[in-house]
């Protein structure tokens, strides 16, 4: 039986998603309570790779599964197994064909920082801080140039394996708003594509505060996006903002 | 020279504010900080104590220094010197006689809880889980009885060394909404007085809970806030979803 997975983690103390001997991975978590229930060694197939530090609200996954369980009975099953930073949500049963990866038609990421003096201690953990002025109007202006199909070379990790870097962004927003949980004021970067290069989000929200500090204007940016050169986007942004919201199939 | 502080802090690991030999507290963090810069001992005096594992986004403290700091510097100074889990989030000079206890007119809690099947790891360091089905309008209606000057013996520490256990709750409210950010539905219960006993949120909280679940009603209450009673309180709610969100001053 193939059973598809809704996960939220706190990447916090995650070396990312992807098992890798002798660090501590939400994929390799996931397979070592799997393969107990299982009694057998057991595959999760995730929507995708999320890096060390990135968190997940909405991350998918599939699992073929020889023993029969009910959804809830293996949602109950895995999380009485697992720390608690990493919790299935819902588990249901998938048709046979569904691939948490292949099947994935979009994914929507958000970007969060505290735009403040003081970085708050309720916001740590699942924001960056950045103290400095930024024009929220100016990116979001800025934000429209990313929209549409193009190759994403320059706005992604110099070393990698993919060869088609070319994916779809289908909207980007940038939003201040006030929290009232934090007392603080939040600018949320929220950003949705058909795919994601590595360190593609990381890398736009990076080159984005340079344009919200003025340090970069609009013609840089084109020029990025047409020419693939990584100097002229901006600094990788840290991990922690990261959060995957969602990821769409058909 | 006065100063005035406004503090946010992370409760999950402290024992609470009040400074203890050999306890990590907010109160001693502060002090500890407070008298490397001054070169002496030095008192803080917060607007009360808060429990172990209670948060603040809005807690204020005032401390007497006989160095004179601009309002910034000070700020910069003690967040240089204590781990991020608490925050001077601003600080300003104050009048000789404000005393952030004494000149305390009202204070504000907020208590959340995910009312899910699942704990979002977004939520759990700053909110109590609770699975089971609430009633979210018969608590609202239940909160009113809650409010105006009683004497709050019922829903109090039994032992404490207060005299005086009349205070008046100024507002009550219980909302349930959607939070995007978890994934998850929250309920939130507000409260307002004009000061608090020990453990009295915590205790109103957890009776909620219980006339939420229909196991306890509203002649219940009454007769626990007349007679002072505290076998007719519910059990005190646990300290991770309580937040201290503001202290009002003339």
């Amino acid at each position: 039986m193939n059973y598809k997975l809704h996960l939220q983690y706190d990447g916090t103390d995650f070396h990312g998603w992807q098992t890798q001997d002798g660090q501590r991975t939400v994929q390799g978590e996931l397979e070592r309570t799997l393969s107990l229930l299982e009694d057998a060694e057991v595959k999760v197939v995730g929507s995708g790779r999320t890096d060390t530090g990135v968190h997940a609200a909405g991350q998918v996954a599939n699992v073929r599964l020889n023993r029969e369980f009910t959804p809830d009975r293996l949602r109950i099953a895995i999380n009485g197994n697992i720390w608690r930073d990493v919790r299935v949500m819902t588990a249901e049963k998938a048709p046979d064909e569904f691939h948490a990866r292949f099947s994935a038609k979009s994914k929507h990421y958000v970007y969060r920082l505290v735009n403040a003096p003081v970085m708050s201690p309720f916001c740590s953990r699942f924001a960056h801080h950045e103290p400095r002025f930024l024009d929220v109007g100016r990116m979001n202006e800025t934000a429209r140039l990313f929209l549409g199909e193009h190759d994403w070379t320059a706005f992604s990790a110099a070393r990698s394996d993919v060869e088609n870097r070319v994916r779809t962004i289908k909207s980007f927003t940038v939003e201040s708003f006030w929290d009232a949980r934090a007392n603080s004021s939040i600018i949320e970067f929220r950003i949705s594509a058909n795919g994601f290069l590595r360190y593609m989000v990381r890398s736009i929200v990076g080159t984005m505060l340079e344009v919200g500090r003025g340090e970069k204007d609009s013609d840089t940016i084109l020029t990025a996006i047409v020419s693939g050169d990584r100097d002229l986007a901006g600094k990788t942004a840290p991990a922690n903002g990261l959060t995957l919201l969602k990821v769409d199939y058909e």
